[in-house]
């Protein structure tokens, strides 16, 4: 339930090509705790450019990008903050009266928590995947220092150009050394996916790694993310990921920081 | 309190030079006491092709049109149904897979009004105004038979060109004859303006008419009203007309009509 909304509620939108629920539930949740004017609306859009002109047109305070929109919105938006330009490729919009400025809360979320959990910056990483995400979250590892890392990719042309722009080694299959950390950008685990219950990495890497990372946020408890707390490792989870990029979404567009217990059960509530 | 939004709430807008509540609260009590998966959010804009755009790019269902805009928007949109067509004036927009259809729901509410409170035909109307409000008036009256009428203006040009265009009178003073039917749509008695407690027509004026017509809204309840009622006179309130063009674009938008007891519940709720 929201508040009644009036003729000044700020709204904030979504982006997206197939619309979740997580960003909807998030952000209205949060409004209604906080007793702000607010209300968060999810869009798809076939005509981009109208789309983020109707940010402007109708004062739309915030708009979160998803794919397939996240690097074609680029040239439409007026000033990208170095979270999108690290990148090239957007995940957040704010708007100050006309003037649309680029944030990539995925980068800054995942940043944030390669410090929280004090991931040791001096061991090897290896990555699965290449997509959008794997993107931010490769640059997220160059920005704090990982020296040694391997996007492991069965598409060599993305993978390839991933590890070639940000530093690292390339593999369509992963070298025999262990890494201490293992990282998941790929749809492995997610709920309702194909394959729901599998993990992109085998028991034996998992064992042998100190950190084991998932991205997929849809169930926060993957089986991947279960191996890891049955290992006794340092566990990083996309529910972490998810809520983390939101929350900065949500003080980028309210300009208020809910304290974490708060934002612990917006993340529940927006997964269930 | 509205219902929890989720991906697949449906969004109804409105576009004004200075939005209300009273649609915003009208629409959202009903989508909540229905179980409708919509949300009403009003807003305004300084770029109306780019806010009528973001109709067909964000898949909004409906969009109501207030001042400035009424006319501006009509070489933006597709077809213009006949209450639209007949004043030249857009209150009312409805999205169906991107092909905009005008309406102008003032209009029908006030053609509908003439004939549920049985308005004799034969009398002779005295209006007052020449705004955009008193064309959807005056244009309906045209519709429902009334031959003879008076546009009473101080704006020659306004007044005379509006009595022109629908066989009609002007002045500007009343004639000595009474008129069987007083009609305001100046903003005389509206709440929290400068004529709050004045009547646009004098108590004789009154005793000699059948019928008192206040197209203002809020209150339901203005001197005139009193007037009328005080002396026995058919009225028809403001607040029935802005109910009444409110609930036909539910209707249009929702596909739904609700009962009208719960119709006067929500007008309750939305002047309130």
């Amino acid at each position: 339930m929201l508040p009644t909304i009036n003729k000044d509620t700020v709204l904030c939108m979504s982006l997206a090509g197939r619309p979740g629920n997580f960003g909807t539930r998030f952000h209205n949740f949060l409004y209604r705790e906080l007793g702000l004017n607010f209300v968060y609306k999810a869009f798809t859009t076939t005509d981009l450019p109208a789309a983020i002109a109707a940010i402007r047109a109708l004062n739309i305070r915030g708009c979160a990008v998803s794919m397939p929109f996240k690097e074609d919105c680029i040239p439409l938006l007026d000033v990208l903050e170095p979270s999108a330009r690290a990148i090239g490729s957007v995940n957040t919009i704010v708007n100050d009266g006309g003037e649309l400025t680029a944030y990539n809360t995925d980068f800054i979320a995942v940043s944030a928590l390669l410090d929280t959990h004090a991931v040791p910056r001096d061991g090897r990483f290896l990555l699965r995947g290449s997509g959008g995400m794997a993107r931010a979250v490769v640059a997220a590892l160059r920005d704090k220092g990982f020296e040694h890392g391997t996007i492991w990719a069965r598409n060599e042309q993305k993978g390839r150009a991933l590890a070639d722009e940000f530093g690292y080694a390339w593999r369509a299959e992963p070298e025999a050394e262990p890494a201490a950390m293992l990282v998941n950008v790929t749809p492995v685990g997610m709920a309702g996916g194909a394959d729901a219950d599998a993990t992109s990495f085998p028991e034996a890497m998992v064992r042998a790694a100190d950190t084991v990372f998932d991205v997929v946020a849809i169930p926060a408890e993957t089986a991947l993310v279960r191996l890891g707390r049955a290992h006794g490792r340092r566990v990083i989870t996309g529910a972490e990921v998810i809520a983390l990029q939101a929350l900065e979404q949500f003080v980028l567009y309210t300009g208020t920081r809910p304290d974490p217990a708060l934002v612990e059960r917006a993340a529940a509530f927006a997964r269930g």
